[in-house]
């Protein structure tokens, strides 16, 4: 595509940029500079602007992502063989709410078409969730869910779909330690999320460790006033299998086809109606990550994540493993003291769970990453943290908690894909924004999820799999603030169900994978 | 049912015997040998057979399973609020090897019909397996897999299903510390069951942590002398969806669709041949347990445990907190001094693991093993065992390693009923047999399981859910021998595809779901 040798340079202070153009850049290659390319450079991958001795801080975002093994001269590729990686900033005498930015003026006039819930949240979508106390009911749960699919899910058009919300939890855990809130609560509060309208039924064995009251203790259900009239104690429908009234396998099938259809019914007679932009609630992620993640998609989405924060909307950023070496730029960004302390407590937490399982910080870095350019979990982190803009960070949620606050939240999780996004959807998000420079098929039953790749050739092969192309921003067709708008007006689409995401046109499922610290038994 | 009070005794030493009668008996009620009962004693429950005056121990199966809290009045019902638990065995000075019985006969003659596999092994169904490195291929998967069912395995009539190997590992997790090398081998091991004919196929992402060449390095699929002629070096037939290759979905769909096909036309290719038993690979397992299990269902699967071995097949026994308390038995029993310290190195693995989380080997019982009449995790295990029958264990296997060797062997998994089965399968099982006595309608998608019942209420009520019904040995219609006996027939009839069992019949099947000692990132 680019004829023309292409790199970028993220800050005034950097020693190296990274080559933009497809399929990178031959040695002897003259960048604009006059630079002259001493190595051939693969695409997302760092040169040396300058000469660096050994020894010298390698700097990209601004910030040291290494320093140099040896004498590295200008021109040269700089690998991530040749950099010795930082140790990870302590975690005491941070810089404590220090950055006292003007806020960022308001969003007006923005608005979608959701589904209003008694509990005042807004589904995007309009699901019948069957929540799980336990994986031993997975298979009867999926007999009935076919069978509601096709039998009954036809006679109630409003109404998207049905999800089984299968797990692995629920019995055969250490279910009494402490750490064992972090999968309990998960699975509680991913069956509150928004997108089930309060309507969520539940499946149980009987025998198992989690109980169902301990899954869905009473009151967690909002008030439905519909509901036989009743305020406020609204109980979930458990159909448990162990039950003396099952008699055959069918029967416990019947059971979970009558609750069903209790709840399709309601759910049929939602509509949507039109609400403020800011009851969106997003969870941003990257995952397949390669050096231009943190040069396009993750700027994009940054920008887009000051819009909607300007909107008065929601939004989590997550991943810990991955904001782990940036925790000096987000407790400066701490709206209050509490918020940098709790963002410092998540670090620590996690730092100490790896070393329990001889781990750092380091073991996030995929193949994929090296490959893609990004030499070390500090590169990575830098680009990672780039989705989270630039408002203040006003929240923070441990692993699974649920979101209660508007504005630009930290919500802990594991960096893995399928793990933060099950996290995400605990804290009850309604939409999901994935960017992804390897590429990554990865999609959620709840919720939508839009995808946005960091290069045009990833967006071009995969064209029917990627939502929103941010690889225009290193072609220069198109600056991050246009990428930025662009996402934000097709999450607005999406959100009102105008528009499908390829995830959902093709019923890309992931599974729900919990993060569970505590011992199986 | 029962019009006469009925209880269970299971050793002459024992002062405590188990109310079997359905419903319990009241208060008040005359024993056979003149004892009155002083409490309501619930079905599978305990009644005290002397009078046990504080301190003293409560002895079932000849073992102290606690001490009395309080002075015990013989009649009364021992429940496990009156029990002290005794703390777990230390693992040092046990018997070693000292159980020198004499070998139990041979038992000839038995055969199956089987799938003769590339590297000797022998499977029950012909299955097509798709594995995969990680959980972020599984939506398109999915989708395939959909697609080839509909499409193309109607086509291929001697292929009895296609299965994609789904989990949740592969990415977002810390791949080199020591411990992850148990989901890994867990994976590739599974991938390598004889159900699979040596025909599995892989789909991976490209920049996943577990790379196609650590899933399955070379040379772990067995020779292939039909497969093109070549010998000693086939290779696994890979998808890797960010391949260049595709372009679009639907491409990648059609990969898999196509590699599929040739792997279904060797696979209908293949015959049932008639084999003989000690080619069966069992899995022996209990879940949902309740007093019961130790009396009925695991004595009879014990001695079917006996009939295998006798015939020369493999049996594994597992779930290490559930034989934590009966370690002296097993090493007495094991027929070296290495297999003894293998299953003291897997005890004393675990319990430092379970340490590291803050539990102990008394976290496994569950709210429906109590309501069963089981009072702690010591009356639990001594139930559990029993299903090693009474042979020498000649084996011992760390969590997610293959079977090599035929004899009982002792497998080191978690209780937890799901990861047991995924680590069963690893082992290479091809026949899966699993105890209940609350029930669970388990299944595997890659193997049968025969799911054997400890009350004949529990076979009535779930009649199209239970396979085999123990329970008529508390009823007294049938003995332990005669359920043996019929089991170990009904096992040769399943293995042969002449039976089916329920969970196969209803496609009941539970989710792999691996057991990771180590953290996720
Ligand atoms: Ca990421
Ligand atoms: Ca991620
Ligand atoms: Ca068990
Ligand atoms: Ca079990
Ligand atoms: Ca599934």
């Amino acid at each position: 595509m680019q004829t023309q040798p292409l790199t970028i340079r993220m800050h005034d202070k950097d020693n190296v940029a990274i080559v933009a153009n497809d399929g990178g850049l031959p040695a002897g290659t003259v960048l604009p500079n006059g630079l002259v390319l001493k190595d051939r450079v693969p695409q997302g991958h760092k040169v040396a602007l300058v000469d660096l001795p050994r020894g010298q801080a390698v700097l990209r975002y601004g910030v040291p992502i290494g320093y140099a093994l040896e004498d590295i001269a200008s021109g040269s590729w700089v690998h991530e063989r040749l950099l010795d990686m930082p140790a990870a900033r302590g975690l005491e005498d941070l810089p404590i709410s220090t950055e006292k930015a003007a806020p960022l003026p308001p969003l007006e006039g923005y608005t979608f078409e959701g589904y209003r819930n008694p509990d005042g949240s807004v589904g995007t979508r309009n699901i019948l969730a069957i929540t799980q106390t336990v994986q031993c009911v997975a298979g009867v749960t999926e007999f009935a869910v076919q069978r509601i699919k096709a039998e009954l899910l036809p006679r109630y058009p409003n109404v998207d779909d049905v999800v089984a919300l299968e797990h692995g939890y629920g019995c055969g855990v250490a279910i009494d330690v402490p750490d064992a809130i972090v999968p309990i609560r998960t699975l509680r509060n991913i069956s509150l999320n928004p997108n089930f309208g309060g309507e969520v039924m539940m499946v149980s064995l009987g025998c198992e460790k989690l109980q169902p009251e301990r899954l869905l203790p009473p009151g967690s259900l909002p008030v439905v006033g519909q509901r036989g009239g009743v305020q406020g104690d609204a109980k979930p429908s458990v159909v448990c299998l162990q039950d003396d009234s099952h008699t055959g396998f069918m029967s416990m099938v019947a059971s979970i086809m009558r609750q069903a259809e209790t709840h399709l019914e309601r759910l049929n007679a939602r509509r949507r109606e039109t609400v403020p932009a800011s009851e969106l609630v997003v969870g941003v992620q990257c995952g397949g990550s390669d050096a231009f993640s943190g040069v396009t998609a993750n700027p994009a989405v940054g920008f887009c994540t000051d819009l909607l924060v300007r909107a008065g909307a929601s939004v989590m950023f997550s991943e810990v493993t991955e904001v782990r070496d940036g925790i000096a730029q987000l407790t400066a960004r701490a709206s209050t003291p509490e918020v940098a302390q709790g963002m410092i407590r998540e670090m620590a937490w996690y730092d100490a769970y790896l070393k329990r399982g001889g781990a750092d910080r380091s073991a996030n870095t995929t193949p994929g990453n090296k490959k893609g350019g990004l030499s070390n979990i500090v590169e990575k982190a830098m680009g990672s943290i780039v989705k989270s803009g630039s408002a203040p960070i006003s929240g923070v949620l441990s692993p699974g908690e649920k979101l209660k606050t508007k504005g630009l939240t930290y919500a802990a999780t594991p960096a893995s894909d399928f793990i933060c996004g099950t996290l995400q959807l605990a804290a009850g998000m309604n939409l999901h924004v994935f960017t992804t420079g390897r590429g990554t098929p990865y999609g959620l039953a709840a919720v939508p999820v839009i995808k946005v790749a960091t290069r045009s050739d990833l967006a071009r092969r995969w064209h029917d799999l990627m939502d929103v192309n941010a690889g225009t921003i290193a072609d220069g067709s198109a600056s991050i603030e246009e990428v930025g708008w662009e996402l934000f007006r097709f999450m607005l689409d999406v959100a009102s169900g105008r528009k499908k995401t390829w995830a959902e046109q093709w019923k890309l499922h992931n599974a729900l994978v919990l993060f569970n610290p505590a011992p199986v038994t």
